[in-house]
């Protein structure tokens, strides 16, 4: 009886995101007025809050707010109060604002969430600026948290270098060849996508439970379920670069095809050996795809296996972040909103 | 007698910032080695360490390394051993190749000690990049030192915060008039020039006696100290972009009168309302200077008392500076390699 009134009572992944977004704002809106007022206005406009004369948008083009959610529901899920973990969540959600930031301008992506991106409509250098504004706020708002917060600046800080890292070897394998012995390999990508993704979400799910006091090992499974829902995320991703709507999606079609992005559908796809794997194989070497050459790669990767391969590797570290969350001693309702979170996040393909 | 020996013993500017480079040297090339190699080899690029084929450069184009110094400097002010100040003399080393590297992508700005600005050689996104990972890896390795420095953590950031807004000042500047109601005022220039410049040198001293472990009103005059030496540095630093030699310099003749940066000779001579003030400020508001032009403003700017009334600036700064430091309680020995190292910084244009 118990059981059937709790499964009544657990919310949408959209409801778990709503009530977390609510609860951080406050805090959100004040570090946000803590910037420059410039600055300030780039980041209300990268949060999705206003357009680019300052106008407030409400709800407009905001993101969903995964990152914050998770440091609250780490820290309800050891037991602790969402309260103490909202100045986690802002750190991780200026951090993650930072990043779109700065990785807009290095992948020159012109588009974020179907609007321009911030160095599209200030221009690069106030987009740099502006990142690194968000860079320094989120550290700083949690190094002034009241009591000692040491192992949580050092767990953001590991976050960043981690996701840093990422970045620099997404970029670098842009300049490797798709085959042949300086091929980027399956280990080489899954540190990347750790790095670049899944840091931040372990991070996150990491600082909720630090902030609330969980011993160590609680902390660590935290951040290994997070690191692999990062690794889910980033395949769901790669998969929605190739195949997702430009409208859902507010990006180019077949951005990542254009870019000449070291994705694993493509990856996959080559790694299978089939003839649709050489035919791909000979195509990406031959040139950066036109757009009727990206409409076929795309047919290609699928043939080879490249789409069922990318979604096998969403389901399998999908199922190894709820393994992760499962081996965890963590309260019974945070642990469904995550589990409810996490399935929503991935269910975006599959 | 004594005091006869000490003058003897008291080595030169240049002395100080070498001994104190080769002391932070070690610590400062494992920090850049646990960088991504990528990013690294920038890094190392930008610290004058390397060309850009990754060829050790010795010496070839390394600053001067002041703000290391201040930090060790700072240790032995309190009566610690520089050692305990070394973490801290890396992370505001790291720091400001970070902002170097991101200012010159900001300014456009393509040569940096005589040598392409690391966008220039890299490109845009990789010079991004590698700015995040120093900042990253600034604030990680002061987070990392055994200790309670949750102060000291604190305390970059609170000079990081500084440092952005002051440059997001400089850039909204460059968007203001030179005269009528919008320009620029007296206090609106110091305050950009404190966090732009000031605030780092101020949290360098700062750093080196927290981790000195001083008490707090000593660590407050010495950020005060520095704070005042980066307000002479900044006077230094406007003179040398006007009637700089490229040569000694390492940027373009006239470059800050060419991007119509809100410098203070610039903003003093039009302040002083002569013939020479209001011919510079008609020809100010015409357009952006051209060669010919720029040598005109540079005459006019002299001629109506702003290179004089920025040379008193730096002065009154740098006594400012002094002062700060013998109000305080200091050893003899670092307080007097101090007065020697702020004495040869402003120097440089008296």
């Amino acid at each position: 009886m118990q059981g059937a009134v709790e499964d009544v009572d657990v919310p949408s992944a959209s409801d778990v995101l709503r009530r977390c977004r609510e609860l951080v704002r406050p805090a959100l809106v004040d570090a946000v007025g803590r910037l420059h007022p410039w600055t300030g206005e780039m980041a209300a406009y990268a949060l999705g809050w206003s357009d680019t004369a300052g106008t407030p948008e409400p709800g407009g083009s905001e993101g969903k707010g995964v990152r914050q959610a998770l440091a609250l529901l780490g820290a309800e899920a050891v037991g602790a109060d969402a309260a103490c973990a909202v100045p986690g969540a802002v750190a991780v959600e200026l951090v993650h604002t930072f990043s779109l930031l700065h990785d807009d301008v290095m992948d020159a992506d012109a588009l974020r969430r179907r609007r321009p991106a911030v160095w599209k409509a200030y221009g690069t250098g106030p987009a740099v600026l502006a990142g690194d504004a968000l860079l320094a706020r989120a550290v700083t708002g949690l190094a002034e948290t009241p009591g000692d917060h040491a192992a949580a600046v050092r767990r953001l800080c590991d976050a960043l270098n981690d996701l840093v890292a990422g970045q620099a070897e997404d970029l670098r394998f842009e300049h490797r060849p798709w085959d042949g012995p300086g091929a980027v390999g399956p280990e080489e990508y899954r540190s990347m996508a750790e790095g670049k993704t899944g840091a931040l979400l372990g991070c996150a799910l990491a600082l909720g439970a630090v902030l609330g006091g969980a011993p160590e090992p609680t902390v660590a499974a935290l951040d290994r379920a997070g690191r692999h829902l990062g690794l889910a995320f980033q395949a769901v991703d790669d998969i929605l670069g190739i195949w997702g709507d430009p409208a859902t999606t507010g990006k180019p079609v077949h951005a990542d095809l254009h870019r000449g992005k070291k994705t694993h559908p493509v990856l996959a796809a080559l790694a299978g050996g089939s003839r649709a794997a050489r035919e791909l194989g000979t195509l990406l070497a031959s040139a950066r795809p036109t757009d009727a050459a990206a409409e076929r790669v795309a047919s290609l990767v699928e043939e080879a296996g490249g789409r069922a391969a990318t979604r096998g590797e969403a389901r399998r570290h999908l199922d190894a972040a709820r393994d992760a969350l499962r081996a965890t001693p963590l309260t019974r309702t945070a642990a469904r909103e995550l589990d409810v979170l996490f399935a929503g996040l991935a269910d975006r393909v599959m």
